[in-house]
């Protein structure tokens, strides 16, 4: 099978958790709006976002086209991918742990991005900077440790070196994308927390070290960090 | 099977998207939290969420217990539901779709929640009202109305009475509680956005009407909006 992903092309955002288990699985895809060409680049995302004849438009990207389907949200797109790249096991009960913990780092990701954008998506973040101040002042006393302790802590009742235990699923990858934009964002924070989440760090570590991750972000697939996405920079706000 | 559901006991929440679905389905549950007596209560909830010795603890409330199961976001629990209940139609594109809609009323209701919560669910509402002011035009005046009218074309497109086209399924019940909570939290919206989205609101007409969905908005299972819950009735943020 073919995969088509359709995210923005200048940023990790969303996508990027989608890539790393394309690339991982070293699965047969195009990233559309990062090509050139016909049928290809932003153009040719729009136009299937906002077809108007088709009957199941997703909301926003990233978006997936297999065959026939097209199939929205991140975590949805990993709960269909991951049987299929070999990136979860097999039973129904551990299936659906994955994907609730995929869910919870999809909560976690939009309460890092509405870090820089407390009052919305529609405004620049120097049109809310006040707001944003107060929000990641809450995020980073209590919200990231909250959420970076939770995962520390299932690593070390999950009986092995990953989330669910022996078996490496998709949602290592997510969390080492969350660790590594965590360094990138909040480097302060970062530097404070880890020592309280080795086995979260040592999860970082041994992904970056996968060889079709290793490739990967060593290539030009990866987009480098940047104040586009959701992970940002701001040293004000990494107090 | 017996189904135990975890969830606050005094607001509708997270957890009303599934009451909603059980109800319907009239299903063999317990709302654990709000029952009197030995292994009840929400110290028995607690009691779940922090016990030590699970190792698939749920990172918040709701979640489900079904046998040796414990499921949680509310998404999940529904797509693991909607089968077992009868909820959803059998072909996995439909029920990837299905899926998929529901978490983007999650997205939805997140954003709800932050209009009075721009800051942190941490703190009162009172100590984050300016932020709050911002965040709630912005809302209604761009996401409100995104969200609502793309519900709408999804009724619009999909050949039917019901958002997955002639087969009722949870999400129908999940947009009548959008709907309804839109009119609770925001009713200058909603009287101004209505005409807009005529089949989101036949759809919620029609799911009101259901035999289980009318007992059960007549019953005391039924917990009143109240301003704990996701859908708050500031006036000075529905302008």
């Amino acid at each position: 099978m073919r995969y088509e992903l359709f995210y923005w092309p200048t940023i990790q955002g969303r996508g990027e958790f989608i890539r790393l288990a394309l690339e991982e699985a070293a699965a047969d895809y195009t990233d559309v709006a990062r090509e050139r060409g016909r049928g290809m680049g932003e153009a040719a995302m729009m136009k299937v976002w906002n077809d108007p004849k088709f009957d199941r438009p997703p909301f926003a990207p990233p978006f997936l086209r297999a065959g026939k389907l097209v199939i929205a949200q991140t975590a949805n797109i990993l709960q269909y991918l991951g049987p299929r790249l070999g990136l979860v096991p097999k039973a129904e009960a551990t299936r659906l742990w994955a994907h609730q913990l995929q869910l919870t780092i999809a909560d976690f990701v939009v309460e890092v991005h509405d870090t820089h954008h407390p009052v919305g998506s529609g405004l620049y973040y120097h049109d809310q900077k006040p707001e944003a101040l107060r929000r990641a002042a809450w995020f980073t006393a209590q919200r990231a440790p909250q959420f970076l302790l939770y995962f520390e802590r299932l690593l070390q009742r999950s009986g092995g070196d990953y989330v669910l235990g022996r078996r490496f699923s998709y949602v290592d990858l997510s969390l080492f994308q969350i660790v590594a934009g965590m360094r990138y964002g909040f480097p302060n924070l970062a530097a404070r927390h880890e020592s309280k989440t080795p086995r979260l760090v040592a999860l970082h570590d041994r992904i970056a070290q996968r060889a079709n991750i290793a490739a990967y972000l060593a290539s030009e697939r990866r987009i480098p960090f940047n104040e586009d996405g959701i992970f940002r920079r701001y040293p004000e706000l990494d107090k």
